[in-house]
């Protein structure tokens, strides 16, 4: 049964170019069909909150430029429930938006946040974490994140400390940290009480607003004073106005690291990524018998080929390679990309490098 | 100044798929600007001979689906001058139409024939010999080849065995040689007095037609059959007929290797090449200092990269390469092909397996 008081909020305003050149400026990773699936990663993540939560109940925050794109992605949602930030103003506002505009429909919403381009892996598992996360916060004045028992040193994630409590499913943050350098993430993994910040936050709209409150004034205010209008024509030239005077701050930084009522589900079960990279992406997708990844192509040749990660995105192209290991090789209407899939940096600087305009 | 005597026949028959993916049979070799230049190869070839033989005095011969390409890139060619073979019957009934066309046209016809594929890097060389040939073949009843000098002991070239005459330019063919094994190729190098069959003749059009006649009656009593016809609105059907009933086999087999009038002018200085390969053409382009020759992109990215052949056929297309040495990187409309560049065995093996239609 979906509760009629349960809402998701799916921050889609990420122009991430790490998936470059499959993902652009113009179509940021959320929006692209990255696991070669026939679902891009907004649609997948919609499609997993939609098993417990209402069509009607969703909100999607983006940029104005994907607004007509998230609304052809998600055909079940109505424009009104795609939200635009008329700048870029990091996540703190933003949240700040949605939760006050779902007060002033529900006062009794809890709502669950979430980016709009992660990976995972088991559905069942998430269904059952994500429920007992919404019927914690229902009942308790708390913020609840989502964190991911690590399975590697991990230094692409932020991490998140959490008092040692044994059996309990919901356990109190000590602490947040920043992406870790390998040898901090080393020590994170032995002293085992540390989690993958997922990213996903849980709460009620009265516990985030009062904890907005309390630690953010600057931007709670500037929301809390359009007041009446949310929900009317009157919104949009209100909120843009909030946004625009609003600090740039992450919710991160400015409430969960700040508040004492921060709770944390740890989950080691729901085979989850932020897929942040090419390699990352590697690892999720089903691979020959060669350990390699080709998708998008009309017919794929490979020849003395292994550990390669081949995406084509012309349905009528052929590929044929020989004695090619190792490699990165994305192939777009406008860029052919071909680079060693292993190293995360390097490819993260031929990306920079090549993407720039000059 | 340009002999009315003097013709050019051109044989762009070939339907050739060494540079698949940029040739196709839609579109072999010699209509793909396969250096980079903006002229393809038959067009370099139309040029070099333009210097000395009028444009009326053109023949290409080619197949009736590449007649309309051959108008469109020598559009100094009327229709007429464009010959189609209605079936595929190797060089000998080929060279044989042109031959009595021509005979027809013009009795004291000296002509030329050549492939319309290859490569000349010295085109003042090249004019000071073919204009010897002419004369040389004008004045005399002799079919007269090019033989070039070998630099290295090419496997992929015939040879032709010269008589040991020094101090003269046009020398009497002893024998010709098929492809050899490398061995073989060596002691040719060795022995000195063995050229690479450049597969250009020329001879008078009396000479030609009299050793067809004595070596090759079953092709040379079809199209002589075709009599007053030439030039007249009947050619076309009545030397469709001879060609179907022509058997199929090589001018050089049928006639070169057993006319005692056979010569060949010997020559070191034409920077000659037939581009038979990939890595024959990497041999011919222009290289970066890293020895990387790439072209055909808006915008090539290049990072530790060396000894790569990189060709794209969309001009808005950017390349990425990281970390990439040694390889054949061809990007076309509809294939993506990806293999070493140094083993040519290998590149045909990839090629033919990738190009096979099942």
């Amino acid at each position: 049964m979906k509760s009629t008081h349960h809402y998701c909020v799916i921050m889609a305003g990420g122009i991430g170019s790490r998936f470059w050149p499959l993902s652009r400026v113009e179509k940021p990773k959320q929006f692209v069909d990255a696991l070669g699936i026939g679902k891009t990663f907004i649609q997948l993540t919609y499609e997993r909150f939609a098993r417990f939560i209402p069509a009607k109940n969703f909100l999607v925050m983006t940029g104005e430029n994907y607004k007509d794109m998230v609304l052809e992605q998600l055909p079940a949602l109505s424009p009104d429930q795609v939200l635009t930030e008329p700048c870029r103003r990091n996540t703190a506002p933003c949240v700040a938006y949605a939760m006050y505009k779902l007060r002033q429909m529900d006062p009794e919403a809890v709502a669950v946040v979430t980016p709009s381009d992660q990976y995972i892996g088991n559905d069942e598992a998430f269904l059952r974490v994500m429920r007992g996360c919404m019927d914690f916060a229902r009942e308790r004045p708390v913020l609840l994140t989502i964190g991911i028992s690590p399975t590697y040193p991990a230094t692409g994630y932020g991490y998140i400390q959490a008092r040692r409590e044994e059996g309990q499913d919901f356990t109190p943050v000590m602490r947040f940290k920043e992406k870790p350098d390998s040898r901090t993430a080393m020590t994170y993994l032995s002293e085992g009480n540390y989690y993958w910040n997922s990213g996903m936050f849980v709460w009620s709209v009265g516990a985030i607003i009062e904890a907005l409150r309390d630690h953010l004034p600057e931007v709670a205010t500037r929301f809390e004073s359009v007041g009446m209008a949310y929900n009317t024509p009157m919104e949009r030239a209100l909120v843009n106005q909030a946004f625009t005077d609003c600090p740039s701050i992450s919710i991160d930084y400015g409430v969960m690291e700040k508040s004492d009522r921060v709770y944390v589900r740890c989950t080691n079960d729901l085979a989850w990524s932020d897929v942040g990279s090419w390699g990352a992406l590697y690892g999720l997708l089903e691979k020959d018998i060669r350990e390699n990844s080709a998708s998008g192509a009309s017919r794929v040749n490979l020849t003395d080929s292994n550990h390669n990660l081949i995406k084509v995105t012309n349905p009528k192209k052929q590929v044929v390679i020989d004695g090619l290991s190792g490699f990165l090789v994305a192939d777009t209407d406008d860029v052919l990309m071909i680079c060693p899939l292993s190293d995360e940096n390097r490819i993260k600087a031929v990306i920079e490098k090549a993407s720039s305009k000059d």
